[in-house]
C-alpha cells in the first residue's frame, strides 16, 4: 500500500510536507513528487493515468491560487484523490483555492480538506486505507486516543 | 463492504439520495438513516462509535448550515467520513455548511465535497472501496468512460 | 450561581481568558475547562449533559475553524449557551468559525457574540444572571456607567 | 417574567412571530413592539431605558440592512439583548445585519442568533429564565426530547 | 459654516485626522468629538438632535464593528450624515463597519466612504459646502488640479 | 438650485426612479440623464465637465456591474456625488456595483448609499441642499416626522 | 483567422452562445465545441496542444463551478486562451467559476471576461484580431459607436 | 509593435514592473506611463482615444481599488485591454480591484489577470501578439517549455 503526494509548485512543500510526516508516523509508505496542473501537463497526464497501475492507493494533491492539480489529477485516475488547498501569496485570503478544488462537476469528486490541511489529508489517506485493513483502523483508533490525552492532560494542567 | 448514509434532517434527503443511487448502481450496499447531532446526541455517539464494528467501511453524511453532523461522526469513528454541504433554507448562500465542514481542525478529517455533491460523495465512497478492491476500481474507470462518451456524443450533436 | 467557560483548546485560552476576567470583576463564580468536540466526545457529552444539574448555570463555549463546540454544548444542555468564534491560525478570515456558531438550526439556538469577542460573553453571562438577580443588574448599570465615562473622559481630553 | 419582542419595521413581523409563537408555547409572557432605531429613535431611547423597570426580563430585537436596533437597545439596557438578523429586500444576501448586530463593541454585547432565526431566539429567551427557574428548565428539557422524538420517527419512516 | 467630526472611540482618531486636516486645509472651521453609540447613547441624541440648531452644516461620523453611529446620528438630524468605516482590530476584515454604515434603510441615508477614507469624507463635506458656496466650490477645482499636477509630474519621472 | 440624476442604462431607470419621485415630492428640480461611462465616454467627459457650470448643485449617479459612472463623474465634478449601487443581471449579488463605487481613491469620493437606495440618494440630495437652506431642512425635519408616524401607527396596530 | 469556442458541458451553451453570435456578426469565423476538462481529459490535451497547429488564433472557453477548462486549455496552448466563468447550478454564486479561472499562477494567464460574459469573450477575440488586422479593428470601432447611439437614443427617449 | 503599459499611481508600479520585465525578455516594445482615471481625465480620454492611431497595440492597464482605469481605457479604444487588479492598502482584500475590473458591462470586455497578476498581462499581451506572429507565438512555446523545465528540475530535486 502507497500513497502518492503531488504538489504543483516547490513553493507547496512547507505546507504538504506535514501530511508525509503524519503518514511516515503511521507507517504508510509514500511517494512524493511535484507535479504542475499548468507547467507540466504531459506529466500530469503521465503520473494521474497510471498511478493506480504502480501501486498507488491514493492520491493527496495540493496547490493554491486557481487550483487545478486535485482536480484534473482525479479527471484521469479512478483512484481517491484528496485534495488541499494551499494559502499562497496573492491568494485572495486563500477562497480562491479552496473553491478551485471544493466546487468540482458532478462525476469527478475531489476530498477537499480545510486550508493548509495537510496533515489532515495524511490521516484521511490512512483512514481510506484502514477502511479495509484493520491493522491500520488500529493506528488511527490510537492516535484519536492520544489527541484525546492532550486535550485532557492539557484540561488538567489548566485547572492546575 | 457497506457504505453508511446519514444526514441530519429528512429534508436533507432530497439532495443525499443521489449518494444512495449512485452506490446502488455500483452494486454496493448501503444503509440510510437520520442522525441529528443537535437533536439526537444520543445516536450521533452511538451511531458513530460503533459502526465500524459493525462492518461499515465509509460513512457519507449531509447536513446544512451550522453542519456538525460530518465533523462529530468524525470525532468519534476512525473510518473515512465525507461530508457534504447541504444548501438548506435560510442557509447564507450555503456558505454556512461548506466552511463548517471543511474547516476540520488537525487530527480529524472529513473529505469534503461540492455544496449539495451527494452524487459526488457517493462516488468518492465507490473510489474508498475501490482503492483496495480491482473489481470496484474497473467500475469506476468504466463509470469515468461512460461520463466521457455522454461529453463526446454531445459534442457530435453540436457539430452536427 | 455559577458561570462555566469551556474551550476547543488551550490555544483559545488568550482570546477566552478576557471572559474568565470581566466574570471575575462582577464576582461571579466561573468554572474553566478544555472540551474539545473532536478530540474529547465523551468528555463533551458528560460536560453538556450534566452541567444544569451540577449548579451551572450559564455555559460559555469558545472555538475556532469548524467550530462545533458551543452547537454541540446546546444540543445536549438546556442552559443558554454563548458562543465565541476564536479566529484561529489557518481561519479562513474567522469566517468559519462565524458561521458555524451562529447557523444554528431550528430548536438549538447559540447565542453568538463578535469573533474574538470573549469579553462580551461575559458581561452577556452577567446579564443573564442579572435577568433575575437586582444585585447583579446593577453591577451592569455601574460598569455601563463607567464605560461611560471613559468615553466622556476620552472626548474631554481630545477637546484638551 | 416577561420577554419583550420588538422589531424595526412591521415587514420584520412574519419572521418575528416565530418567537412569539415558542415563547406562548412555553407558557412565557410576550410584548411585542415595533421600534425603529432609525425612525422612532426618542421610542427606542424609552424603550430601552425603561424596560428593566417595567419588569422585562429579556428584550428579543430584530432587524434588517444596517441593523441597528438590537445594538442600540444593549446600548442603553442592562438586560440580555437577542438580536434577530432579519433577510430583507435588497439586502446583500443577509451579510449585512448578520455583521451590523453580531460584530458590537466590547461591552455591549448582543445574543445573536442565525439569520431569520427568530425561533431560536425566542427558545434562547425561554432558556434565559430557565436557568434559573427549574420548572422553565424543565420545558426546555421536554422540548429537546421532542424534537428528538420528531427525529427518531422520521428515521423510522425513512427506514421503512 | 462648520463641519463636525465625530467618532466611536478615540482609537479612531488616527483615521478620522485626515478628515480635520483636510478640512482645514481647506479654511473650512471642525469640530471634533467623541461620541459612541453603544458606550454614550444620552450624548448620542443630545448631539444628533441639535446639531442642526448649532450651527453645524455637515456631520462626518466614524466607527469600526458593528459601526451604528453614522446611522444613528442620521436617524435624529436633517443634515447629511457622511459616514467613514473604520477597519478595527477584531473586524472581519472591514466588511462589518462597511455593511453597517452603508445598507441603511429608505429614509435615511448616511453617505458612505470607503474604508478607512476618512480624507475623502472630509473632502465630501467641502464639496457639500461648495455645491452652493462658489469660493468653496473653486478650492475643489484647484485642489483637483493639484491632484492632476502630482501625476502627471510622476508620469514625468517614470518617463524620465 | 437643481439636481442632476444620470444613469448608465436605461435599464436602471425602475430602481433610480425612487430618486426621482422622493425629489420632486420635495419641490426639487431635477435634471434626468443617461450617460454610460463605457458606451458614450465623451458625453460623460461633457456632462461631468459642465454640470457645475449649468446651475447644478449636486449629482446622483446610478449604475450596476463594474459600476464606473458614479466614480467617473466625481473625477472631473467639483459636485457632490453620490452613487447608487444598481444591482443588475449577471451582478454577483451586488457585490461588484457596491465595491466599484465605495472604494474610491483618495481625493476623489463619492457619497455612495446602500444597493438599489436611489431613494435615499434622493433625501440626502436633498440633505445636502437644505444644509444651508433651512426651508428644505426643515422639509426634511418634516419627512422624518412622517416616517415617524408611520412606524408608530404600524406599531399601534400591531399592539391592537 | 479563426476564433475556437469551447465550453465544458452542454448545459453551458446557452451563455456561450451569445460569444458566437457576436463573432459571426463581426465576420469571423468560429469553430465550436464541448471539451471537459474532468470527463475527456484525453481531448483536452489533443485541442490544447495542436489549436495553434489548425489555424486557430484566439480560444474561448466556458465552465462553471471548479472550472479548469480555461486554465488547462492555457497550460498547454501558446494561444491567447480567454475565459468565461459561467454561473452553473449548485455553484456558490458564481464566486467558484470566477475565482478558478481568474487566479491563474505567474505563466499561464486566461483573459478571464465577466460572469456569464460570453459577448464580452466574442467581442474580446476580435478586439486581439484586431490588433493587427485594420478592417477589424474598424469592425470595432463600429460597433461601439453603435452601442453609443443606443445609449445617446435612449437617453433622447429618456427625455422625451 | 508595441505594447503599452499604465498604472493608476506611481505606487502601482513595484507591481506592475513584471509586466514590463516579461514583455521586455520577448523582445517586445513597450511604452509605460501614469494615467488616473480619477485624477488626470483629460489625459485618460487622449490616451484611450489616439492609442491604436499611434501603433499600439495592446494595453495593459493596472489599477486598485474602485479601478475605473482599465475600463475607462477599453470604453475608448478598439485594443485589446488587458486589467491587472492591484491590492493596494485599504483594500479590502482586493475584492474591490478584482470585481471593478472584472466584472464589464456586455460590449465593454476587460481581459482581467489575477489579483497582483502583472507577470501574466504581459505574457497575455504577448500572447495576443503572437497569435497572428509565428516567431513571438514560437517564443511562448520555448517560455513554457523553461517553466517546464524549472518544475521538472525542482522534482528531481525533491526526489534526491
Amino acid at each position: 500500500m502507497k500513497v502518492a503526494i503531488v504538489m504543483g509548485s516547490k513553493s507547496d512543500l512547507p505546507v504538504m510536507q506535514e501530511a508525509i510526516d503524519i503518514l511516515q508516523s503511521f507507517g504508510i509508505s509514500t511517494e512524493v513528487d511535484i507535479v504542475s496542473a499548468h507547467r507540466t501537463p504531459e506529466k500530469l497526464v503521465d503520473f494521474s493515468s497510471n498511478a493506480h497501475l504502480r501501486g498507488i492507493n491514493v492520491i493527496i494533491a495540493g496547490a493554491g491560487g486557481a487550483a487545478h492539480l486535485p482536480g484534473m489529477v482525479a479527471s484521469m485516475s479512478p483512484l481517491p484523490v484528496i485534495g488541499v488547498p494551499v494559502k499562497s501569496s496573492n491568494s485572495i485570503d486563500g477562497w480562491d483555492s479552496v473553491l478551485s478544488i471544493l466546487q468540482m462537476p458532478g462525476g469527478v469528486p475531489v476530498a477537499t480538506v480545510a486550508l493548509n490541511g495537510a496533515k489532515n489529508a495524511g490521516i484521511l489517506a490512512a483512514q481510506i486505507l484502514g477502511s479495509q485493513h484493520p491493522e491500520i483502523l488500529q493506528k488511527i483508533v490510537d492516535y484519536k486516543n492520544e489527541l484525546k490525552d492532550v486535550v485532557l492532560k492539557a484540561a488538567e494542567t489548566l485547572k492546575g
